[in-house]
Formats: structure tokens, sequence, C-alpha cells
């Protein structure tokens, strides 16, 4: 595995209502766009690393092309590039694409530049703002909340196979879940739901959601003005990038009596941390 | 929850070298479209049910709406419609749609119908064929793969966020293992090595995925032309019903000593089901 795909980070770690700020992994995330002459083919949000085959087995799995063939050239860009996530790709004549065919077709998600840097610009042009501060939050309310989250799952214990999302208020009480095969749509659907209902915008509200805390969710919670995003598994560094430099609190690893705070710890009422080293 | 949002089918479970015929629940998955006039605003895969806020929540969260007022009407189809998974936009006619912004950002993932039947139809047009009878597999070495999946996981255990694919010989042997942030990235970048080393077709292999075996990785797999693919979660209603129709060998829950075959129960060496209820 390249060095690209995993970033460190520092982190704060609450832990049965000790704090310790530690070193931490992320598993990285960038956008890739792959092109054919000027024609973009799509983007992809994907961990750096393997992009060679990652393109190839796409367009392969997709449809786009039918044999090893039909690719004349991947051209790669090297890591230094400016554009380093931007792919090449030269088709066989034979190759006919069609119209629109792989840029609806691909799993685009929100990147929308070729750098993580970019997406975040962009992201800023719409006009996404810092959430308004709220009252720190107590621990071990946010800790009740993936509990409280399960319990209203009714089917999640019937098929395994749904994601949910939920926002709770400041005192950790439950005003709407969500559930969804896909993590954006049970966001979009939470999140459509108070919109629809006239509740925006959410301050003091946390979303906690029960897969992973990527760039979009982030996006997302974002756009909503919603201070905290809350899941039980890893965010991407991306997503990090992001909560940081937007302001928004992002916590992970949210498991029994314990957490990780990844960005915005002003929002918790965490004691003052102490330093032990890479969790 | 509505009842659209889960379906029952009929599996067979192994467990400890006993196989028994059971009804099992599927969460369900379907394709929804969004218009606006004669413009398609995307196609995502969603769970059924609280289709309005959906919608809305998307085009809230990916900035295409800033404001309730935006929304002029959604108009949902009735359950009995045949354009049931398609939702009429209309907007205020201050805003303004960016040429294919919506379409690019959305996650449309693979989605190419308004229905499950017309995604699986357009797949069958595009060639899908049954992937190829290889001799069953032993339930044994089936059970095995997910402990030498995440066996050969090095980045895994560090960040906790990154999914994996892996495919394996009809011995069970680990011919290659991706990692990536994104499911559908990990199973492109193991096939799209496949495809680059000139090692298609691959009869007599197992695709084995960390996640969730859902329709577009079972879409994937059977481009590939591999016959057993297996995911230590639930797949989804869709994903059972494209293996089904196209011959795909969908194993789900591959946990311990315990797997369900939800579709092609002929290329795994188990003994003849007895029928034990729902499980």
């Amino acid at each position: 595995m390249k060095s690209r795909s995993i970033e460190l980070t520092q982190v704060i770690q609450w832990e049965d209502a000790e704090t310790a700020r530690v070193e931490d992994y992320l598993a990285a995330e960038e956008p890739l766009e792959m092109r054919s002459r000027r024609n973009s083919l799509g983007v992809t949000l994907r961990t750096p690393g393997d992009d060679e085959e990652l393109v190839a087995g796409f367009l392969f799995t997709e449809g786009i092309i039918g044999r090893r063939e039909d690719l004349v050239a991947l051209r790669m860009p090297s890591d230094k590039d400016p554009e380093r996530n931007l792919v090449r790709v030269t088709f066989d004549p034979s190759v006919r694409l069609a119209a629109n065919s792989a840029a609806r077709r691909f799993s685009a998600g929100s990147a929308c530049g070729v750098c993580g840097k970019a997406s975040i610009t962009q992201l800023r042009q719409r006009g996404l703002r810092r959430p308004k501060a709220a009252s720190p939050l107590d621990p071990e309310i946010l800790c009740q909340l993936p509990l409280k989250l399960r319990a209203a799952q009714a089917v999640f214990g019937r098929t395994g196979g749904l994601h949910a999302a939920a926002l709770f208020g400041p005192s950790g009480e439950l005003l709407v879940l969500r559930e969804d095969i896909g993590r954006h749509n049970a966001v979009d659907k939470a999140i459509g739901w108070v919109l629809l209902d006239g509740r925006l915008p959410l301050t003091g509200h946390v979303l906690v959601v029960s897969g992973r805390g990527g760039f979009e969710i982030v996006q997302k919670a974002i756009t909503a003005g919603i201070p905290l995003l809350a899941s039980v598994s890893a965010p991407s560094s991306l997503a990090v990038q992001l909560a940081r430099e937007l302001g928004l609190t992002l916590v992970g690893f949210l498991r029994g009596r314990r957490f990780v705070i990844y960005s915005g710890e002003e929002r918790i009422a965490v004691s003052a941390p102490g330093s032990v080293g890479v969790s």
C-alpha cells in the first residue's frame, strides 16, 4: 500500500471522561477525474493508490470498454504533477462513448474539483459558512446517541442492510431518524424532513450517522448549518480537512464510552487533553 | 417505516455444515429519478420510502436550492403509477440550474432505468451473460475467505476506514486484494488489476467484499465473468434480483462458520436444505 493512502493527523481522544491528544491515521480520500481528450468521463472520490487499475476496472465494469485492447493508453500524473488527480484516457477508435453515459453512471458524489483543495474552495464559493457556536455538548449525552439511534432503528434488526442518519437536539432528544441503503440518502432524508418542516437552521443539533463520516456527509451537514457530526466509524482525510476549514465539529469512533474528536473540540465539554502518543 | 422498504425472500442458510431453506428480509433498493421539466436531475439507488424528503434534502444539501421556498412542487408518483420511481420537481423561477451540475454531482451509481426491471433489462442489452459453471466450492473454503481478506488488509487495522475487495481462486488462494474508501472503487481496482494483467475471464473465482453486496457490485462481478460474490453483510433486494436473473451465486452474512445463499446455490457444495421458517 502506497504512502498516499493514509495520512497522520492530531486528534483528541475521549475515553471514560479522560481526554488525550494523540496522533491518528486517516484513510486518504481525494477526487480523481478521468478525461478522454476534452471530455470528462467523471469524477470519483477515491483513496489514492492503484489509480491505473481503478480507471481500467471502472471503464470495464461499467461497460465503457469490453476488453484490455480498447484501452490504448492511460496517462497517469506523477505525485508532484499539479494535476495529480487527473487521468487521461486514450481509447481505441472502435470505442464509442454514449453521450453522457459515463458521467451519468459514475458515482461522482459531490466531488467538484480535481483536488481536495479545489473541492473545498468550490464549496466556499457556494456560500457554505461555519456553523454557529452552541453551548458545549456534554460527552455523556454524546455517548448515548448511538444507543438511541439503534433503539429507533426498527428495520435495521431485520435486514442488517440499512444505514441510518438521525438528528438530535442539544439535550440528546431525537428529532428525526431516517434509513436508507445509501448513506447519503439517509442523511438527505433526515435533512429533507427538517427543510420541508421549516425547522432550519439546526443550531445546536447533532447529526449521527451509522456509517462513515466522509467528505460528502460533512458537506451536507455544513450546508444544513448543523454544528456537530458524529459517526461510529472513521472519517476520511478529506472529511477532516473540510470540517477543520469550515468549522464543523467532527466526531468519529463513537462507541460505548469512547470517541475521537477530529475537529472543533470547543463544541464538546471535555477537559484539557494530555498528550499520550499514537492511538 | 413503509412496507416498500423491506422485501421477504427465500434463501438458504448454512451453519456448521447444516443447511436450511428459510425466509429472510431484504432491504429494498430501487432507482429514483428526479426530473425538472424535460431535464433529468439525476438518478440514485435508494430504499423506497420518504422519497419527498430525499429529493428535498438532496437538492438542498447539494446546493441546488437554498431554501424551502425554492421548491414550488414535488410531484410524487403513487405506488401503482408505472413511473413510480420518477419524481417531478418544479423550482421557483429564481432557481438557476447550472448545466449538468446536478447530474454530475449525483451519486447516480450504475442506475440506468427508473425501475429495477428496466435497470436489469439495460444490463442484459449491454451483453451481460450468466457466469460460466464451475466445480461447486467447498463451504469450508468459503468460510476461510473473510479471515484471509482481513489478514491481508494491512491498512485497515490502522485507519478502520477502508473497504476491501479480494479475488480468490477455486482453492481459496488469494489472487489480488485492493482497498479504497469507496466500496465500488475497491472492486474496480481489483478487477482492473485482473484486466490489465490479462487474466480475464475469472472462471471459478470468488469475489469477497468487506461491505455490502449491492446492485452495482453484483453488476461489476457479472461483467468480469466472476461466478461467486460473497460479502460479510446483507445484499439489497435489487442485488438479489439481478444475481438471480443473471445467474450469479450471491452469498451474504459470511461470518465465522455461517453464511446465507441468496442465489445460485449450485456453485456451493451444500447438502439439500431442510426448511425451518424465518431466519
